[in-house]
């Protein structure tokens, strides 16, 4: 199952519409298509595909009011992917060549840039208001600022705290912005709008902190990154955090997690440490737990067939493998 | 003079007003606060005080209705600063640190999104509508276009097409952009709104090829740039152009400004080969066409006073020394 299949049920044609909006997107300059296009093939169109699902919340809603935006969404999350392999110095994402390792970082800032200036654009034709420009800028600054935050923070373990706020500026509110957008759109009342926004807050963190158990367990021909990738880059996430504070071998965890230089044998040896606690079960009950209140918090208002499909997507992000 | 004492004789207290929406738009994180508040000192606001001024072209307009735009272009304008800094590996900029020397690559991609995204909030509070949202967006995407345009042809000599192609959406495009608005937002006429604009693309054009002259034969101390900057970067301007196609030593100056890596003779060099031709007097000269072209755009609809204080502008940017 995918997302795609999800939306199937509810809008056959909305996806293919995505597609071709975000093609039309990157097309307005020859460098920049070439560049682009592959940036947009294998991703989950997680962000579009919630902010589609709950504009329907209330009933059907033309695709010409929805587009423009679901395909904005789908650039920041990219640009804001290129942004982040420059920090990351990646060569790999989604399985082809990041931005700045074909032609460096100078040229994947400016592609990044691009991206989003295109997003704001689509908004503004879009003509959607000052209401949902704002939000949107607000999401931008809030991605900036979870990403300062842990760029600032790597290689010093956070508190729980700290790295909660941490996910919830660098995903969950991502995740939330799509659904409250699409709850606005769908003209629901304040407080199903909260609740919609909820629901995405907690779809997030579960998302993120499945992210940080794939990062150590994931199969890497399936999720496209190398195992370990957040200790060689200092971000200390949930298995470590969990380990260090129940493990027997917690100073060689915290001494190889705090290195700025660690060896594949290092890894390993982490690894090892935290399988041998409870830490990645511990992962899985905090992310089911934030994915049953996800579920709580879908409104009642809502046509049941979108319910359904946030039910599922809330299931598939728990059950996710990449 | 500066363009300070231009806008007082119009509007005293807007530009004191401009200086207090900066500081507020960068304090809502006190790292984003600590990193940009230098990044704001001795700019010269040129973009916020043309569109202040066209914004008065017909009579007084509120400055609650231009002071959040205004510090939009002064953001946007300062967050391009930030991410050129990151392409040039650049130390200093108005005399003082960049981002990415004092915080890293990675914090400087972030802090200039951070800054264009602030950027794209204010002008949503500000309710301008989506024609001027549209206007903005695109701005950003030209000046990426330009500098990904500068970038992929560095160490390559252009045609006078190209050289005159990226000056334009590197810096003709906003102040241009930044005169529309103005009129925009005066209630001009659609043929003063064009005239305006061309205004500011012949200032733009101007003011940048004054910048290639001021690269090679400005005053560090007044710059704040090292001489010979663009050639080190591999960026071939103006006065190279010219002495490339009048020199008796052309094969000479073309090998250095082709080369990747140059010493400090080289470049004196190559300063050497460009004085002993008309390459100055002939930059100066189409500096001064441009902005006699500039002067001859301005609406004769407009008030005298923003009259003079634009034609003001116009003769300082020739003249400057910085």
């Amino acid at each position: 199952m995918n997302f795609v299949s999800v939306l199937e049920d509810i809008a056959t044609k909305d996806l293919q519409e995505l597609e071709n909006c975000v093609e039309q997107a990157i097309s307005e300059d020859k460098f920049i298509y070439e560049t682009c296009e592959p940036l947009f093939n294998g991703g989950k169109r997680l962000r579009p595909v919630l902010f589609l699902l709950c504009s329907r919340s209330l009933g059907d809603c033309p695709i010409e009011k929805t587009l423009p935006l679901a395909t904005a969404l789908e650039l920041i999350h990219t640009a804001s992917l290129v942004h982040d392999d420059i920090l990351d110095n990646a060569q790999k994402r989604r399985r082809v060549q990041t931005v700045n390792s074909m032609h460096g970082a100078q040229i994947a800032v400016l592609v990044g840039d691009y991206l989003f200036a295109k997003a704001f654009q689509l908004v503004a034709q879009g003509n959607y208001g000052s209401k949902i420009d704002a939000i949107l800028s607000m999401l931008v600054k809030d991605l900036c600022i979870g990403e300062i935050m842990q760029d600032r923070a790597i290689f010093t373990v956070p508190t729980m705290t700290e790295y909660y706020d941490r996910i919830n500026l660098k995903t969950a509110i991502f995740l939330s912005t799509c659904c409250k957008l699409g709850a606005i759109i769908a003209g629901m009342e304040q407080k199903d709008i909260d609740s919609l926004a909820s629901y995405g807050t907690s779809l997030g963190l579960a998302f993120q902190i499945i992210d940080d158990v794939l990062d150590f367990f994931g199969d890497e021909k399936i999720t496209g990154k190398k195992i370990g990738g957040d200790i060689k880059s200092g971000v200390i996430n949930l298995p470590v955090i969990r380990a260090l504070s129940v493990s027997d071998e917690a100073d060689v965890l915290r001494e190889i997690v705090t290195r700025r230089e660690v060896t594949q044998s290092d890894i390993d040896d982490a690894l090892e440490i935290i399988k041998n606690t409870d830490a990645v079960e511990y992962c899985k009950q905090r992310a089911d737990s934030h994915i049953d209140s996800a579920r709580q918090n879908l409104p009642f208002v809502m046509k049941s067939s979108v319910s359904l499909a946030l039910e599922q997507i809330a299931d598939f992000v728990v059950d996710r493998s990449w």
